[in-house]
């Protein structure tokens, strides 16, 4: 180490604090260049002892100095002279790359990834949406760039209004409607709403971030058991539940479409008792190849007691953060009056790109086409299975971007797995979307969904992907 | 009513189901012109009884319709005949306006409003903006439109860090950092990560949002008196807490900044007991006009305690829904155990855009130029307050965007607001910034905080209307 600090000739007289002197003797002893570049400065401690000031000085000093640039700060060993081009007034865009990351994400790709929440970006219209974008931010005034509404722009809520009528026959007011930034920050919202210790049924298996997301708000959760028309009702009445979190459109993983008579039963159990609520996360709704689209099970909520949410992330793109929440009107007076602070998470540009995106027709386009697509690659993948019927029973068939294959010989889903990602492939067994505690509870116990069951996604393959990748299943399964 | 349900034959042996039946008919008396837009349907109790099928029967065949935009549901009211422009196959763009909101937003306005929030956006580099963003999107490839990282794109995190550390002094690897949409989301993010029944301390007064979410957590909150040098450490002590929402650069609403020695003692506070933590709100801290500016106090944590909380909302446009917060490595670690899987509230789109913002040095730019028009906005405002010091002691006038005004008369802040109000002039009493327990506890005590107290933003005037305003403040108040 260098002596340095010892010429600092600190002068109580001088009209400067000591803090100040210490200050600016380093910063002119490194702007001469008496002190280089990665040089290493005495201890705090040591350079109060020296000059014997107290140590909150001579830590103000370097922070002073830290913060300017001037000398570099890192954790257990101590400080140092900062690069020269750090310098603050030189612009930030000169800084050297000293925070480079010491995250590395090693992530193993498979040749074929049957993911089912993969989508297909590739008829994305870039063109359309970069010509919105534009246009927008060429009209753009200062109140563009200003805070929103908390619930989100009013325009937008009124096209997410009229979308969610036309196309899921949800029956709710603009101001029933809340714009939030994904589907986690209106759950987390919602919380807030509820209020604590709420128990919530959920359909097991179930959607993984869900339950995670639920376990974090510390709510008691039951896992309900589903048959073949969805979530068991009688079983959802016993386990004293209040909220039910349910996808009856097409069930995620297992593809189910909860039928009207089941709905019916779910809906009477929920306007049994006040204050119990229905959460329909409605999340794929919008592709659907076989039978007619059922309405959402808000579309058929007289009582209020539906809570409907979906999001724009899987039908227009993964980056648009942007999701909505319906409100019955009880839930509603209880946000503005308890939550209704909390602000707007989608900035106002974002908000007007995607109004005009639905307003204009372009999504509905987009969906069209999209529809269209997936058609494409579920139909292939359905002929190319054949066969396979003889191994496995095939389910989940009718909407969605996944499909199920339930072994019939007894294999364990580990060794599905196992097979297929030797030869290169990912496939997803179901019973990793099957709750500890549920398993916990039927460890021996010999239940129909413990079947060794395959979820294949397709969206984000391609035609050849498909039909080379289930070639090979075929070779490991069957 | 009309009649018309009595025409529907229902067949149990054409091998359509009842529901589908039903469905058929009323589409096509639609269809024909028969059932003109806005008349209205028998209620689906009547028509189950009349037709001596199920309730269910006739609420799906009704839901169907609905979703298909031939009905309309009325809450209350009933089924009605749609609007064939409805329909959704002939695009969502051709919907009507039925979902008109029910919100009326009155908010009175005056003609000279100091508001402490408020600011300037005349400046804003609006083109630079644009062109960043088309840019962006010309180069734009799918992965633009993927899902980022839940901590937010790496380069974002890489850039924020080096100008946390330049600007304010922060020691922190992009790994600790947190991109969130907006400071509340990041609250709300970190309450799962501290748990619950976390015992908050504030400032008294306070920024009353931060207050609400607190309680919002039911965190258990005290509210610490200040002196003149911020929050006092030794009552902060007593009160038991185990967490501090402090605003140490410019505390919110005092205007005060925190002093090194009161800052060391606050450090200190932390470091004593395990699990002790402050969060630092460095809310304005780019506005500074008198002194040195000093570094944050993450700057002098060597103890991992100070959570530090940051937006670009304030220094960019609030329309910019991008906060960060930077975690100490033990909260680091309880977050990627236990809420990594919450998904990213920020699209990439908006992270690249103000991630070369800021890397390119437009951001520096801007901030400088701002700094520059704020301070002359800000001596202008002391300028013209000239003569107010009979009356009042001015403080806070060293950063942020406001000022304070301390009445020596003994007059109340309500008196002063409703007298600046009948002139057309909206001021702010400090009185709301306290809070409400406080008020009760303090109730008939004199405190020094107490004299009634003016807050006066400046940030969103113009230089004539601060010039005007306080020119009719000095008539009805002096």
């Amino acid at each position: 180490m260098r002596e340095l600090p010892i010429h600092i000739r600190l002068d109580a007289g001088c009209g400067k604090t000591l803090y100040e002197q210490i200050y600016e003797y380093i910063r002119e002893e490194i702007r001469k260049g008496s002190l280089l570049q990665g040089e290493r400065l005495p201890s705090a401690r040591f350079l109060s002892d020296y000059l014997q000031v107290s140590r909150t000085t001579v830590d103000m000093a370097y922070g002073q100095l830290v913060a300017e640039g001037y000398l570099t700060a890192k954790p257990k060993r101590g400080y140092f002279v900062g690069d020269a081009k750090d310098l603050f007034n030189t612009g930030i865009e000169s800084l050297e790359e000293k925070c480079e990351s010491t995250e590395v994400k090693v992530r193993p790709a498979w040749r074929y990834d049957f993911s089912p929440t993969a989508i297909d970006m590739s008829r994305f219209p870039y063109a359309t949406w970069k010509k919105i974008t534009k246009n927008i931010l060429v009209d753009a005034r200062s109140d563009m760039f200003a805070l929103g509404e908390p619930q989100g722009d009013i325009e937008l809520r009124r096209t997410i209004c009229r979308y969610l009528h036309g196309s899921r026959g949800v029956n709710c007011d603009p101001e029933q409607i809340i714009v939030g930034a994904g589907n986690d920050f209106l759950l987390l919202l919602l919380e807030k709403i509820l209020g604590r210790h709420v128990h919530v049924a959920m359909e097991n298996p179930t959607y993984i971030r869900a339950y995670r997301i639920f376990r974090s708000f510390a709510y008691p959760i039951s896992l309900i058991p589903m048959d073949e028309r969805g979530i068991c009702v009688e079983k959802l009445t016993k386990s004293g539940a209040q909220l039910a979190y349910v996808m009856p459109s097409h069930q995620y993983p297992t593809g189910i479409s909860m039928p009207i008579g089941r709905r019916m039963e779910l809906l009477q159990w929920a306007a049994e008792v006040q204050d119990r609520y229905l959460i329909e996360d409605d999340y794929d709704s919008e592709f659907r190849y076989k039978g007619k689209p059922l309405p959402s099970l808000q579309a058929s909520d007289r009582q209020g007691r539906v809570i409907y949410i979906g999001t724009f992330s899987k039908a227009i793109a993964p980056a648009i953060r942007v999701s909505y929440m319906v409100l019955p009107y009880s839930l509603l007076e209880r946000y503005r009056r308890e939550c209704s602070f909390f602000s707007s998470t989608v900035s106002r540009i974002d908000q007007t790109i995607l109004n005009e995106f639905i307003r204009d027709g372009y999504f509905e386009r987009y969906l069209n086409k999209m529809r269209k697509l997936y058609r494409t690659k579920h139909d292939l993948l359905l002929d190319e299975l054949k066969g396979f019927e003889r191994y496995f029973s095939i389910s989940g068939e009718n909407a969605g971007l996944h499909i199920l294959l339930a072994d019939k010989n007894g294999r364990s889903e580990e060794e599905l797995e196992r097979r297929a990602l030797e030869a290169d492939v990912k496939v997803y067994g179901m019973e990793a979307f099957r709750m500890e505690e549920i398993q916990t509870k039927m460890a021996g116990q010999k239940v129909p969904g413990m079947t060794a069951t395959m979820i294949l996604g397709y969206g984000g393959l391609s035609p050849e992907q498909i039909r080379e990748g289930v070639q090979i299943l075929r070779k490991v399964w069957c």
